[in-house]
């Protein structure tokens, strides 16, 4: 049997415009992500893609804009590994220690990606107003549900202490997570002339969250 | 009775090298801490001390020597409070949330000497082979050794459960206090959406840090 999709003109143009916009965001992510941020200009992208800069702002406003839509893909991404990795957790102190695992899978499997997010966060773009960073706030505040959801879940469960704030425990982990990740070289000699790797550093930074807020009285 | 003392002219230079130093720096640390240190040129220094550009180069190698020596104060400034703070500790896990509070003291207190601190540490001087450099990671060294004996210490006392590395508690403490006072706008906002201060949220993670290390089991 042949079926036959019929497309109006108006959602064929809108398909095009779509495939041209991600074939765009694929060649300047290649430039953003080999080089600083400030070392990428429109005029370059233009050329990488090979169309006029004139075209390229029928997409996007600014260079700002199509970095941002870059750093959108990887929150994104994180989002996915973070929502399949809290799944596998059967507690909601295991869901927390995922959440944890989430943000090292990502920082390892999409390096690039999670350069641009934590530049993305940096204090220069902070009072930015692009659709696109809008757009990274907001999927920056479903993440912190989602950590929080599962505090609140291990609250109930027994398997977290009462008194923790849900909301604290979630900032406090994401923050030491972008640091964890992160370490200075300085750090790094200190921890390795004791003989200890940068992940196992990771691994044991995870057992000491758990005890953080791990419940200890039997219920 | 009248004491005479002798200075050897040697000496009496040597004092007098002394002071002018700490006035070169007395005057470029006010530069440093009221704008970035790329707005910060050797001219400007010369300008605000009132000395030609030569002169200062018979003090300082460079802007990043004399930026280094202005930070060198700073950790030499936090080094002291620390040491006074972990003393007031009277087991080992009351010692290490002293050392928490040392720094918070030290970012409160001593707000721009704190920026510079956390500047230096930056990926930006990373290779920096100068002596007030130097000086700077050996003091470092000895803040984490500080620290380290404090949890050793817990360990001994049975206030810390002995299965943590200290290095590597040393090591996490360090870092999660840099970036729980550099909270950044959105992370702040999402706390105090949530009713919670700045300062309230730095007290809690003192908390979160201490179930981190307890040990639960009575001995």
């Amino acid at each position: 049997m042949v079926t036959v999709i019929l497309l109006s003109i108006k959602e064929i143009r809108r398909r095009e415009k779509e495939q041209r916009r991600d074939y765009i965001l694929n060649e300047a992510e290649k430039l953003f992500f080999s080089r600083d941020y400030d070392n990428v200009s429109m005029n370059q992208i233009a050329q990488e893609v090979g169309l006029n800069k004139a075209t390229l702002y029928l997409y996007f406003n600014n260079k700002e804009s199509i970095y941002f839509a870059i750093v959108l893909r990887g929150v994104q991404i994180f989002k996915e590994i973070l929502k399949n990795k809290v799944n596998t957790g059967k507690t909601g102190i295991d869901k927390l220690e995922e959440a944890g695992r989430a943000y090292f899978e990502f920082y390892k499997d999409y390096p690039d990606y999670h350069d641009v997010y934590l530049y993305f966060k940096s204090k220069r773009f902070k009072d930015s107003r692009d659709e696109y960073a809008l757009q990274i706030e907001s999927l920056t505040g479903d993440l912190m549900i989602i950590i929080c959801n599962s505090i609140q879940e291990g609250i109930k469960d027994g398997t977290i202490r009462k008194e923790v704030k849900p909301i604290e425990v979630a900032v406090f982990v994401a923050v030491t997570a972008e640091r964890i990740v992160g370490l200075g070289p300085t750090t790094l000699k200190v921890l390795e002339c004791q003989g200890i790797k940068h992940e196992q550093f990771i691994e044991d930074s995870m057992d000491l969250w758990r005890h953080m807020v791990m419940n200890n009285v039997q219920n």
